[in-house]
């Protein structure tokens, strides 16, 4: 006898990670579980269909984590194919399928959508985002059949591995970007090595160009891509702009928007309007651990965690979601690229009096083989050293230390303390002061004197 | 017009970043700085002598970081074969071929030295520490000679790194343990994967058999390794037992050594009993981080970082050693090893309340190629959650995770503060959640219920 019910719209990482932590703390006689997902299929990764396209992957199944079946086993229902038409906030029902469907507690996980430049030809033939497995399987098509030339718009994480992938594949690939340079998140000096990096590997990177238009043929194809100063002929346009909150659903119902456009909630996933309801994952605004302001970031891994709060708050343990660093990292070809905590930009508009150290070290010993330069950049506050953020870029075995200053971040350290941690070393590993220790050592040195 | 003299014996990582440090501080008409080294040459990576032996490092003079040119740039006399005969602890002076050589401050960095189990036939031609380049060089030349099987002493990092080069270089491997397990510096659980590992490469490897004697030839040659239950045959026998401080000249000084056998220092590398001499690296006791017990851990990083206290405390500025980890890590094959704060026995020993989880995961996303196992035993303290030590096993991309934890360790951070931070994701090097954090969690998990 089920005397509450619990709908959850939208069945990927925030919303399956609500249902199975709601679960596993309230048996099926206390709590139903119904969720609500558009697409044919649920908890897929979109982070792999890059990967999927270059061939890396070549059974999409293996995009999938979990069935609708896994969840039934846990009396948790999934509808797929199944699209929330509107939230009737005062009723507490969702509309689906013409019906109402009442609720105690909402979980809204709608999700992200790639960003689309206010232009024309973006819906024609050969225009795709990197965004549903549809997506996917769409250019895995167009590379089948024949397709030799592609642009990819944004030089963000997903145009960075979707013109590596795309490249791999055989197809001459121009990136088109509106700003200066590559991965905005970094610094423009760590931008520099990874633009280089693109140009060595035969990447067409044509910078400071917003994209204009996209040119159509008389078929209803993508001929080309028009900026200020060109125009790029292509078989295939890849949209790797970023992503915005999917906030459709939530807007039109009356749920508050944060400053960011994205659903405002509190540290519980709770939305700050309607109590009952929860947002997580890519459509709801969190905040900035270090500086405590509002943002909006994308990515899997604060999906799963933030739908696991909403699921213990539901499920009635106490849980906070504690802020995201900005984390992120990819590589292109041999390069790899990480970053955490505030750049150089955000540290200004944070109000921070900060410096900068940039080094070079080794990803290995110097003389192990295939040791290969890594870059580290640190960024501290004035005074007390304070560990404010860090970006890599280098060879192999070089992002996954980004890891070490996020912890180090998040824990508050310093980078004199940093720089007296004991981190291991191995000559086929890192050098005897790993590149971390090193560039901690020399912030920690300017402000000792 | 030196008005004071700074005297170093030995010049390796510990008294070379001394006299560096000393001199960065104080100029040479403030400071004379001399290094006494035995050997030909200062500044050699020991670690790098078994890849060296393995034939990924060719030249030699690779290992080799520093020249005593280098020093001399600086007004840092090095004098090379020149060995140190006894210090005057009451005259300040250091007697040298036959010489008095006055000193106002002392560093005593005389390293380690291989432990050599009470055996017969031990200076067998054929039998080889691996802590000199000249260890190096002779193993070198036996295999070139056609050396066909070797028996090492020891389940530690030289003893596995040696199994391993042995064995690429077309040796036939048999690897001797007085203990059950390699890497005793692991739990059980975790040794017994790195001795599957070690069995699968096809290196013999004979638990729980103390080596007994060397037999040696007519020729004066090792011939075979004798245990209570069999003889090996072998062309070579290397010796991985670890290594003990080599501390003749302190002892004989009159010293004061701790409970270790090491030099007894303060946290400022000041002798205990002669705050005028400092000892660092690997001669010189230290202490644990989290237990505060006296400890000797012969390392590189330790011996690069307490020279540079000693060195900066002669310099005039005060520092002070935080202590050690014992984190370390190596690799056998493909599979790589790591740990970091208490095992088990460590903990047990020290009297913690403590629990362990062991995960297992994946290195990137499971769809991803050649994304591999890897296991994390996390060692937490009962009800509060401290993270008190780490162990990784696992293939390519795990060893270096153990920073993370090392990291967290330091910081003093609880498994559940770990499980919230943002680390990094991307398909190519890890799952959504990185193998630290679902290990963190499984941890926090148990604690919160």
């Amino acid at each position: 006898m089920s005397t509450e019910r619990l709908v959850v719209i939208g069945g990927d990482a925030a919303g399956l990670s609500a249902a199975a932590q709601a679960r596993r703390l309230r048996g099926a006689s206390e709590l139903e579980i119904v969720v609500l997902e558009q697409g044919p299929e649920i908890s897929y990764s979109a982070c792999g269909i890059p990967y999927w396209i270059g061939g890396l992957v070549e059974d999409r199944d293996q995009l999938l984590a979990r069935t609708p079946a896994d969840f039934a086993a846990q009396d948790v229902v999934v509808r797929t194919g199944t699209r929330a038409e509107g939230i009737d906030l005062a009723a507490r029902q969702v509309v689906v399928g013409g019906e109402r469907l009442g609720y105690d507690s909402l979980v809204v996980a709608t999700g992200g959508k790639p960003f689309r430049p206010p232009i024309a030809g973006l819906d024609a033939d050969g225009v795709h985002g990197v965004h549903r497995l549809a997506d996917g399987a769409d250019i895995r098509a167009a590379i089948a059949a024949g397709a030799k030339r592609a642009v990819v718009l944004g030089g963000g994480y997903i145009g960075l591995e979707m013109a590596e992938v795309l490249q791999t594949r055989g197809l001459e690939v121009t990136v088109v970007l509106a700003d200066p340079l590559p991965m905005a998140q970094l610094d423009d000096d760590m931008g520099e090595k990874v633009c280089a990096a693109m140009c060595a590997m035969g990447i067409d990177v044509q910078s400071n160009q917003p994209v204009r238009e996209i040119e159509v043929g008389v078929d209803g194809a993508v001929r080309a891509v028009r900026t200020d100063e060109g125009s790029y002929d292509t078989d295939l346009v890849v949209l790797g702009l970023g992503m915005g909150p999917e906030t459709t659903l939530a807007r039109e119902a009356g749920l508050a928007l944060g400053t960011t456009g994205a659903v405002d909630v509190a540290h519980t996933q709770r939305s700050r309007s309607h109590p009952e309801v929860f947002a997580a994952g890519d459509c709801a605004q969190t905040f900035h651990r270090i500086t405590g302001e509002a943002i909006h970031v994308a990515l899997g891994t604060h999906a799963n965690k933030q739908g696991r709060v909403a699921g213990s708050v539901i499920g009635g343990r106490p849980a906070r979601f504690s802020g995201v660093l900005g984390t992120a990292m990819t590589k292109v070809g041999d390069v790899e690229v990480a970053r955490t905590g505030l750049c150089t930009t955000q540290a200004e508009e944070g109000g921070y009096d900060y410096r900068t150290e940039l080094i070079e070290s080794s990803t290995r010993a110097g003389y192990y083989p295939r040791a290969a330069p890594i870059h580290v950049k640190l960024i501290t506050e004035r005074g007390s050293g304070l560990l404010l953020g860090a970006q890599i870029v280098g060879g192999p075995g070089s992002a996954k230390r980004i890891d070490v200053f996020a912890t180090a971040i998040w824990a508050g350290m310093h980078a004199e303390e940093l720089a007296g941690a004991d981190l291991s070393y191995a000559p086929p590993f890192s050098p005897t002061y790993d590149p971390v220790v090193v560039a901690a050592r020399v912030a920690s040195r300017v402000e000792t004197g």
